[in-house]
């Protein structure tokens, strides 16, 4: 049985028939942003092309970007990712402003802790002293798009601690409650895989891409003052820069 | 059966000493980066201490990022990873040489092909216009670290192509040899999964982290010239720049 969309008689190869039909009806919504398509059988079915054709349609619409293949799932139309600058130090609520997207957070745990290795060294405090340490997940459009972990100095993050942190940015409160104005970051930018406290904390699979920043900032006099760990979501957010060649010497 | 490293009658919690003992091995090399640690039972005989004190030890020896666990095959000392400048617009050649790493490559593929809509839009050329797609392994000390996808226009890749590119940079022959000095660069990251050819040409799991890179490099007049997507491994290397503050207005 052939679809009345494709045409046997045509000189248009039959995968481009199908290719075409299928990219019309991502085009106009039929299968709208994040998706999944009808199986194999099911598209062999409505075509009523070979396995072989379909599977060169598919193919090139992964070339094309239109749809992706998730193991073990099926295939999907591909979701547009947020695109977010990386060129200046920002914070989530100023970055998803700028984005047109509603910013919200969910507070997941604030406490007192003794400064492990890695935490100390980025706050330039003995290993063990005690910091502060907050737990987010940030909201885009009231999707979980990052699980954020922030730790402080304890001094300032007892002060911090005491605000609403699922209304008050911490850059905010740090910058106009407390007068401690941010001047520059050091970020280290890693892909990895989502453990469960973060896939828990992001509603996607153990295992999941993970685009993670861990981010220094420092007032004036290089003084670290706030030490973060902010798991993106891989499969929503990309981050965009512009880079200048070094000038011939 | 206690190991002659642990005191019982110590004041120090049992869980410490394991873990000073433990620390002591990985640093003094016992146990170097990358290596397995023994599995469970045998660190229970070893040390003769109960599992719930085993597990605070592990626990904090990953907190302080020195072991790492791999799913589902089994416990690791961490790697330190490639620490590599997002500063500049470079190439693969020069991002070695400056941390002191020997950089090789492998062709993998060279070919003439009709440019995707990806493509296309990259290089500011029709959809299906002819391109020329280079397809290489990068190594660091031998070791495959990135998987890299090249996109030139045809006049100039036509010319590239001819030229040995497991031992000729890019970057050097549209600069040097052909006279096209490079401007500046979009950069867009992203976290991903390796696909079955990704992981192949960089001898990793398919589904291991990737970090993406996808650039496109301008010579002067904003001409693009060059496109590439960058799949490097996800547990080998992270990025690291610094960004500044708004200054308030």
């Amino acid at each position: 049985m052939s679809s009345m969309d494709i045409d046997l008689d045509s000189r248009i190869p039959l995968y481009a028939q199908v290719e075409a039909v299928l990219a019309a009806s991502i085009a106009d919504g039929t299968y709208p942003p994040g998706s999944q398509l009808p199986n194999e059988d099911a598209l062999l079915e409505r075509f009523g092309v070979s396995r072989t054709t379909l599977h060169k349609t598919v193919r090139n619409l992964i070339e094309r970007g239109l749809i992706e293949i998730r193991r073990g799932k099926g295939t999907f139309v591909t979701q547009p990712k947020i695109t977010q600058e990386l060129t200046e130090l920002s914070g989530f609520v100023e970055d998803m402003q700028a984005l047109g997207r509603h910013p919200s957070a969910r507070l997941v745990d604030k406490q007192v802790l003794h400064a492990t290795d890695a935490v100390a060294r980025q706050l330039a405090v003995p290993a063990g002293t005690p910091v502060v340490r907050i737990q987010r997940v940030r909201l885009a459009d009231g999707m979980p798009l990052s699980f954020d972990e922030t730790w402080l100095p304890k001094a300032i993050g007892e002060k911090i601690i005491n605000n609403d942190l699922e209304t008050e940015p911490i850059f905010s409160l740090l910058e106009q409650k407390y007068d401690m104005p941010l001047v520059e970051a050091e970020y280290r930018l890693e892909a990895t895989c989502a453990n469960e406290t973060v896939a828990e904390a992001l509603g996607v699979e153990p295992g999941s891409p993970i685009f993670l920043i861990e981010r220094t900032s420092y007032c004036a006099g290089h003084q670290p003052v706030d030490y973060e760990k902010l798991y993106y979501r891989g499969d929503q957010i990309q981050f965009v820069t512009r880079l200048a060649r070094r000038p011939k010497s």
